[in-house]
């Protein structure tokens, strides 16, 4: 998929064009990396607990940002300090995030999000209102756990 | 992927455990075939635009099944016609998958779906609502287009 142009799409059903645009085994990974921690640069997503590999990282930046889905600011000083951010197709990932985040609490017995956590009762209850708070927090430049970036 | 027994995820981290679960090039396809069409055999699922390869297809249905999202019943006679189903935690997917939908309609300009079309507008204004509503429709062995599963 990493070399995939906005053309050669295999079909335009609307579920097989999310899987191609972001449904890989990192780009969740990044775009969860900043909505939760507010991570902006390159060495802050080389340190994700899931270990990504340099390459695949640098891949995966450039075809996210290729698909619209992530705009970078380039710091002209260190290449490594570029600043990634959201686009508003990339804030409207947001639903879908928020979803998986309740499916795993829900259905994975080790997840980090336990069900009657704060965050699992408001996502349960409301989730497409968390998405329109959580959206405007990062319009804003924050994110879920402001002290989690590093 | 393929072969990530239940305890080798790469971290519980609620987003990583969906991207492990489902978010592959093609489990969310099947997924799709099965909400969307009512498929429910390997044969249907073989014939779906994408060209899924066979052993594809295969190892996607064997780990599917493993992690309880699919439940298979043999059929004696013909193991391509065993029937494929959702579990609880395979319609749980459901929220997911319909705003995957969602946010293609809105963000690429060849989606068969479109911005205006019936199932974008119910969609828009009520996603967990509609979303409880295929669940119970898939319950009893429906789907959200019965003609379109040849």
């Amino acid at each position: 998929m990493k070399t995939t142009p906005k053309e050669a799409f295999r079909s335009h059903c609307a579920v097989n064009y999310g899987v191609e645009a972001f449904g890989d085994r990192w780009s969740l990974l990044i775009i969860r990396d900043i909505v939760f921690t507010g991570k902006k640069t390159y060495g802050q997503f080389l340190k994700s607990e899931e270990g990504i590999a340099t390459n695949v990282l640098a891949s995966r930046l450039a075809f996210l940002e290729e698909q619209g889905i992530l705009s970078k600011k380039p710091n002209p000083d260190d290449r490594r300090k570029d600043f990634y951010a959201l686009t508003e197709k990339g804030l409207d990932l947001i639903p879908i995030l928020l979803n998986i985040v309740l499916w795993s609490a829900k259905h994975d017995s080790q997840s980090y999000v336990r069900p009657g956590s704060k965050l699992f009762d408001q996502l349960s209850q409301s989730p497409a209102q968390v998405s329109e708070e959580v959206k405007a927090l990062l319009r804003e430049g924050g994110c879920i756990f402001p002290a989690g970036n590093e």
